[in-house]
């Protein structure tokens, strides 16, 4: 028998990677990265305003000063000063954990990572909120879990849509594993799961056997500085908890954690060992170095009211150019905002268009498993400037203008 | 029914999880981070000679002039400038490959994770040499394959031994996936796997259709500079070939790379943006500044001269502490002595007595997924200073010779 190499490699590929459906956006975050394009894409902070010339000191004191640690292997756990400021943080959410409860991590799509790998067996299901975060339904869908959608309103995921949909997977005979949620300023809903739904949420989660994946890489970023309780202080025994330093301060270093249940801990710390040895050790002094100077808080302060106006803007900018119909949300922190624009206007088709005209947006199917999505889109408005939001959203309402006057689904 | 926290825990575990076996190794591992240890067991480098103060200004350079960059999302890929350092470095070993056939991973341990991931299905045998790195096991471990030991003699693994071994596996019905394989200064036997061999080995593993896991973090370690030819550009088409800075420079910075079949780039690519988004972009800048200045090879050849000198005086005095019957190979470069007792000692047993005296190293058996290597040890000789290797070196020796007064065996 003769083999080639393709025939190797492709009878080599493992099924959770033939299983997987190929994602077209990623092209759309591949055209983000071109020189001069204006991205409404990247869930990425805007970070001009960072102190980098006191960052830039830090470094250099760091290296200089303990050189040989900072560039040596570390700990897999992360390193302790870096864990207390974690648990200082999560406090602001109500979450009492010790330092030695948090995994440190090389951002928290690891820690998801880490996540669906120790828990998901292949056909289990994971309900997430509809529309939810692509690359955090990519990790499940990784592990061959099937993601179940959960409906959202104002209020965030509605408790007896998730009951029902339980009810619906059992009597399939599947496995309800868990549940995937962002509870504030969701990504790309933009909307705050309610004090009152986080508890029933909870209990519902419980009473059926189902665990809770609460990531959370937005709750500090209110414009206004308003902290929600997390979901996890309540059900901290079937919680894992997922807290990101990307959104918060800057997301080059790769670094946030995990606060696993009890019962889960070994397991994260073990397999993260296993994936990685350890985070990047210089990144996390650096870190650490800069959450020891209160000034940092001064800081986020600054970047809500920056993101407010920039969030105030793009919805000025909207209410002039898009097409009679379009309706989007008004979330009150976050990243995003989630734009719904008339039946038969196609997003993931005009997407292209945009992008040849300098503007990238994500189209709202990448946000659901079940194909839905078609006329929404996610619109990150932290990055990009005010001239660039005024801009690019211009471009956007010719776009979706032209297209909505050649008469959308008719 | 009455569903209580743990119950839902244990019963959500992974298939995967649940097959990993526990390693004691951890617990050797943790103990080499105690304050004051003299370790022997980590794989780490010496970074004492590194020049800190230009890394400093480095870093400081960066984050001052390049910092919304540094601390940004960036590329999966990995930045251009650092993969094209990386095709330098592997001409060295005679690969010739473009810089967009490489994807930089958060250290060659996330890429193993990757390649494991993408192409092991549960049951998969893997091939590795017998010993083989306990951490690269692991990650196959994890993916719940097989693994199944080769021996071994001084030119590296015998090429009969894999023709054997693969045609047991294939009589017993199980899928013969791939060999993993560490060529250059093994871990943890410290061979070279001779130059003849690697054309065998590589048409053994094409004629039976197994990929090839050419995992080389120590390649350009040889005391005396002498780089031997890599297995990939014979077998390009079925070798993953892994590389790693954490070795030759700085593991804090968490970087190495992965170099695909073409026909698998993809997969890697799409798979490590979904466990990592990307590469630390800061830790890649300040790397690749560093590889920027040809000064950096110089600082290489220190480095050599030094662990040559660590692996001279490790092994003066294991000859004059050790207890008769006591048996190491001589490496040519690479961090790692493979030490052989007389039977009856057990390495596994005695290392705690040598963590409560101050000094750590790893047992046989962490290398071995069969339960050998008891009356085996590795000595990492890179890390400690000369002064810490003759003192640890002196109670390794009175631990062992007390054991093998005892009677070993008997």
């Amino acid at each position: 028998m003769q083999v080639t190499a393709e025939s190797i490699t492709d009878a080599a590929l493992a099924d959770r990677v033939r299983a997987a459906r190929p994602s077209e956006v990623r092209k759309v975050f591949r055209a983000a990265q071109r020189p001069g394009m204006i991205s409404f894409a990247n869930g990425a902070p805007y970070l001009g305003a960072l102190p980098f010339d006191a960052l830039a000191s830090s470094a250099a004191r760091i290296l200089a000063e303990a050189g040989p640690v900072a560039l040596q292997y570390g700990a897999s756990q992360g390193l302790p000063a870096l864990r207390e400021h974690i648990v200082s943080l999560m406090a602001l959410e109500g979450i009492t954990a010790g330092a030695d409860e948090v995994v440190v991590t090389a951002g928290s799509q690891q820690a998801l990572d880490l996540a669906a790998r120790i828990l998901v067996n292949p056909g289990d299901v994971i309900f997430a909120e509809a529309p939810s975060y692509a690359g955090g339904m990519a990790v499940f869908s990784g592990y061959e879990a099937d993601l179940v959608h959960i409906p959202m309103d104002a209020d965030g995921l509605v408790p007896e849509e998730l009951e029902n949909a339980i009810a619906a997977v059992r009597a399939s005979g599947r496995t309800a594993k868990g549940l995937y949620t962002i509870p504030n300023f969701q990504n790309p809903g933009g909307v705050n799961l309610s004090v009152e739904r986080r508890r029933r949420v909870g209990e519902i989660c419980r009473a059926n056997g189902l665990l809770i994946f609460e990531d959370n890489p937005y709750g500090l970023l209110g414009f206004d500085g308003t902290t929600l309780p997390a979901i996890q202080p309540d059900f901290p025994d079937i919680t894992m908890y997922f807290g990101s330093f990307s959104k918060m301060i800057a997301p080059g270093l790769r670094l946030g954690w995990v606060l696993p249940p009890a019962s889960l801990y070994t397991h994260f710390l073990n397999t993260s060992e296993t994936t990685l040895l350890n985070p990047p050790v210089f990144n996390q002094m650096l870190l650490s170095s800069y959450l020891d100077d209160p000034a940092w808080e001064a800081k986020l302060d600054e970047y809500r009211s920056l993101y407010r106006e920039k969030f105030q803007v793009l919805v000025e900018t909207l209410e002039q150019v898009m097409p009679e119909g379009t309706r989007w949300n008004l979330p009150t922190g976050g990243f995003y905002l989630w734009v719904t624009v008339p039946d038969g206007i196609d997003t993931e088709a005009l997407v292209h268009e945009c992008i040849d005209r300098g503007v990238v947006y994500v189209p709202g199917t990448a946000f659901y498993t079940n194909g839905r999505g078609h006329n929404e889109l996610r619109l990150s408005f932290c990055l990009p400037t005010l001239e660039q939001i005024r801009q690019g959203g211009a471009i956007l309402g010719e776009v979706f203008t032209a297209a909505a006057a050649k008469g959308g689904r008719a």
